[in-house]
């Protein structure tokens, strides 16, 4: 039996056949998800101009020092102010203008008195209380001058830093696009999910998992399907998907057994090696390039466990990293075991657990055994991790977990 | 001045005007990141028949329980069998029959001896270790028999879940649609982001802030942007939408001050109460239900970092109800903070916060002050929440805090 692969140099040989993708022009309405490949600046002052901050009326604070509930100033109302609105009043001494939040402030007026110290008087009205310079004022630039950088490259957007380019009258902005993930299946027992078995045959679980894993982290999955596993269509298959493609995933077809037409198809057309790696699930792993573009071409497992084990482990990063967002590994925790796990020496495993918090503290419960099938996978939300050179984690001791699903705990 | 409202007493009152939407019959391939609303039971074994666990030969065990590195058992292979194959095979005593992971298992073996485990012959097989009976086989129903309940109506529908919906044969599956978000702004100083600012204009960047943060709470989001200010333009505007809408977010327009339109329209076509909640920023929210749907509305500050809050607050938790999710809020921890902030007496404040992870335990620092520019909020990942009966949470001491960005820490 050849040595097999420590799961860090897989993992390490994968990541460093992988760059970023070049960075994007996008609308900002699209770029929502996506890493930002710019450092931006503000292009105008932040407001763009002194604004009232509150409801009330601009006044010119001197004129209404003396103000108290018991002698209250009153001062002549000489217009309404509202956001957008252009009228050129200018505030002379002793008297003020009606003003709304947002609204420019008018030449002469330094400060706004808020409606709730007035009687909300529309001809004159009656200030009861002083106001400082400057008070209920937002400064043009107080929150940004005009060429303060406000985000860096490498900036995960989010709600926020989509509103803030707005703010800064960006509507185009340069990000890292998400990879486009082709995923296809091989294998001639697999029929598409909803269609009827014959004895002998399974649904596609597969295709349908890493579709969904491919664009859970951050992808454009493109889901072809079952691939006729015969050396011309899967030619043909991989070579059309190409042009579309910034990664492949192909599951199933990869065994060391008889049908091996991936294998020889690859063969034609890329180098992609096939390793056997210290895992498990997962030990069977195919990786390379492939077409004109050397695309980065993945060959699972067509068993959905562990396709879906080894995503997590060497197709996730890999499409972060192209992304260009760090960390790109799963966050690990450590967590208390409540069940024991096992594993066969030599080899890392990655069994099904459920991460919960117990009296402050992260718990993990081993979901259907040390081996994960499909459906303890689904049960979950973390794999818990059982080093190479550990053979069992007893109940109660500490073991290492990879948190999978962000929506819990 | 009129007594504040709680935080806590309009969440419940919003909360309580709004429930989880009816269940939809989606494509598997839609359903991703929504929540299930059946419980999902498998209608044929898991695996649906025995099947080879590996590549190797599918043998009688009892043939070779003699085998041995220096005393191999040979046995003449009779066929193949990958995966797929009708090829009705049956081992006889003294045969056996290449088979590969996946494939069914031919009657009369009871055992898959690996590829490793042998000289991989293809007419003859030299066996060198006896495999006991069972072993390298997947049993029909082992991991699940017929009738078993896989997933209960509740479940977030993620990669490993939609992968084992596939593997029980659904494309198809009832579960809690996506609300129908949309998202429009009042106010005659926003211009569409890109779009020169004449003085007194800003760029609309709360519809841009709005329509991000609804979509990634789960919802599917209709920018409609900028809507005039005039009463006959903004009914019609949310008439016409209300057809698409299971809830609408209207930022800007209801001011106290003088261009209460929104206010105007809402009073003739539902029933919207606008209240001064003890927050800051966020105090002026407007929340009621419109149409012949009483869809449920929120008039929201027309100022980003406002609004922003005010959807963390209030209208995510919304969302999240009527996907079904649970729990609606945010996840909240305890964290040490690295710099003072200060609070006015009587209000709950928000203030932009970096969360971290230093030395095990959870730090945050304030991010622009204790008041949230909207460059602020960009630039942090979490909401420092003081409670309203403290003016000031000191440097060193805990603070509550609002985990917003699931990409962070």
């Amino acid at each position: 039996m050849s040595p097999l692969k420590p799961v860090d140099a897989h993992l390490h040989e994968v990541l460093a056949a992988v760059a970023p993708l070049g960075s994007l022009n996008f609308n900002l309405g699209e770029s929502q998800g996506c890493v930002l490949a710019e450092d931006v600046f503000t292009t105008f002052p932040l407001p763009p101009f002194d604004s009232a901050a509150t409801d009330g009326y601009a006044v010119r604070s001197d004129d209404v020092r003396t103000a108290s509930p018991t002698t209250p100033v009153g001062l002549p109302v000489v217009g309404d102010i509202s956001a957008g609105s252009t009228a050129p009043y200018t505030v002379q001494p002793g008297l003020c203008v009606r003003i709304t939040a947002g609204a420019p402030m008018p030449p002469g007026a330094d400060a706004v008195v808020p409606l709730d110290w007035t009687d909300r008087g529309t001809v004159n009205v009656a200030i009861n209380q002083p106001v400082p310079p400057a008070r209920f004022v937002r400064a043009e630039g107080s929150e940004a001058p005009t060429g303060t950088r406000l985000m860096a490259a490498g900036t995960h957007l989010g709600p926020a830093q989509i509103g803030m380019l707005a703010a800064v009258g960006r509507n185009r902005v340069v990000v890292m696009p998400r990879p486009r993930v082709v995923v296809m299946t091989t294998g001639r027992e697999l029929v598409d999910p909803g269609q009827p078995l014959a004895r002998g045959q399974v649904p596609d679980a597969v295709s349908a998992l890493l579709t969904a894993a491919a664009q859970e982290a951050g992808g454009i999955a493109f889901r072809v399907g079952i691939v006729p596993d015969e050396p011309g269509a899967l030619a043909d298959t991989i070579e059309d998907q190409l042009i579309r493609a910034d990664v492949v995933l192909a599951a199933g077809g990869a065994g060391g057994g008889l049908p091996a037409v991936l294998r020889e198809v690859l063969g034609r057309i890329g180098a992609v090696s096939f390793d056997t790696v210290a895992m498990q699930p997962g030990h069977q792993q195919g990786f390379g390039a492939i077409g004109p573009d050397h695309t980065p071409f993945f060959a699972l497992s067509g068993d959905p466990a562990s396709a879906f084990v080894s995503f997590e482990v060497f197709v996730r990063p890999t499409l972060r990293r192209m992304i260009g967002v760090e960390p790109v590994n799963r966050p690990m925790v450590r967590a208390r075991l409540h069940d024991r796990v096992v594993s066969n020496p030599g080899v890392r495993s990655y069994a099904a657990g459920w991460l919960a918090v117990e009296g402050g503290a992260y718990t993990v419960r081993p979901v259907g055994g040390s081996t994960p099938t499909m459906a303890a996978l689904a049960s979950g939300n973390a794999l818990i991790v059982v080093p190479e050179d550990v053979t069992a984690i007893e109940a109660g001791e500490p073991a290492a977990v990879m948190v999978l699903d962000k929506h819990q705990p």
